[in-house]
C-alpha cells in the first residue's frame, strides 16, 4: 500500500469526525491491538489526542509502561476485523494472526502500524495525570502517515451494541473555523 | 418537536460517533452558543464527557463561571446555522436571534436547549483540573433528551476547513462491545 507522510498540522482532520480507531502497542516484541472510540483532539500542533483506555483492557498496562501507541484508522472494508479485535483480548489471542492484520514498522516508536488501515498516527503518552481517575491518556502524535490514494475513506463510527455508522458524503460550507 | 427523556446509560451512543455539537451556555439570562467537535465520552454512567473549549471562545469564561452547559446535537438540515455559529462570536452577536435558533428551557440547569436539535444533553462541569493547561472540561450529563421520531439522524462530522462528513448508512455487526 502506498503510504506518505502527512503534515502534523492536518492530523485533526482525521480524528475530529470520530472514527473508530485500532490502537496498537508492543511489548517485548509482541504487538497487540484494541478497537477504541473514546478519543478527542486536544490541540492542533503538535497534535494532542486525549483517549480513554479502560484498565480492564490488556492494552492498559502496556500503554502505561511503554508510553507509546499507534492510532490506526480503518475503513468499512475491515469492519469485521475491527469488531473481532473488540470481542477478544490480547491476553488470550494474538490478534494480528487471528484477524490477518499486517504489522508494519513505525518510524519513531516500537508499536506497529497496521498496513490495512488508510492512516496511522504514531503517538507518545505526554500526560498521564488523569489515568488513575479516568483511564484518560493524553497522546502527542509524533508522526502521521496516510494512503494518498484514498480520497473518501469510508470510516466507521460506533453507535453502541454492534451498530456502526458508515461515513457518508461530504459537504463543503463557508467556514472560518480551522 | 416531540422530546422524550433518554436513559443516561444510552448517552454514549449519541456522542461516540463524533458529531459536531452546539454547546449552549447562559449568563445573566443571556444565552450563547458555539459549535464544537473536540469531545469524547469518558464514562458510561453517569455519563462523563471530556471536551475542549478554547479560551479564545466567548463561551470559555461563561462555562468556567457557571459550570453548566447543554450539548445539543444538530443534523445536516441545520449545517448552515452550525457553521454560522462557528463563524461568529457571542461577544458581538446574539446568535440565537441571528441564526433563528429556538431556546427551550432545560430541566436541571439554566443553559438553554436548542429546540431544532434532535438531542440535548444537560451537563455540569465536574472536573476542571485540565482547564488551565488544555482548556479541557469534564462534564457530567445530568439529563438527556431525544426526539424519538428521528430514527436515522444525519449528524455532521467536521473534517476541517468547512468540510463535513454527513452520517451515512448504519451497519450491524456481532459485537460484544457495549
Amino acid at each position: 500500500m502506498p503510504r506518505k507522510s502527512l503534515s502534523l498540522a492536518e492530523v485533526y482532520r482525521l480524528l475530529e469526525p470520530g472514527p473508530v480507531v485500532l490502537l496498537t502497542t508492543a511489548r517485548k516484541g509482541h504487538p497487540n491491538v484494541m478497537s477504541m472510540s473514546w478519543h478527542t483532539m486536544m490541540e492542533f500542533e503538535p497534535p494532542l489526542v486525549g483517549c480513554v483506555v479502560s484498565n480492564r483492557n490488556f492494552t492498559f498496562n502496556i500503554l502505561k509502561a511503554t508510553k507509546e501507541c499507534v492510532l490506526n484508522i480503518p475503513t468499512v472494508e475491515f469492519a469485521a476485523k475491527v469488531v473481532g479485535c473488540g470481542n477478544t483480548s490480547g491476553r488470550k489471542v494474538d490478534k494480528f494472526t487471528t484477524f490477518g492484520l499486517t504489522a508494519a514498522s513505525a518510524s519513531r516508536i516500537k508499536a506497529p502500524l497496521i498496513a490495512e488501515c488508510y492512516a496511522n498516527l504514531e503517538c507518545r503518552v505526554v500526560d498521564a495525570r488523569l489515568v488513575a481517575k479516568y483511564n484518560f491518556f493524553i497522546l502527542e502524535v509524533v508522526k502521521a502517515w496516510i494512503d494518498p490514494s484514498r480520497k473518501q475513506p469510508r470510516t466507521i463510527h460506533h453507535k453502541g451494541n454492534g451498530v456502526f455508522m458508515v461515513a457518508g458524503k461530504t459537504i463543503r460550507l463557508r467556514s472560518r473555523m480551522k
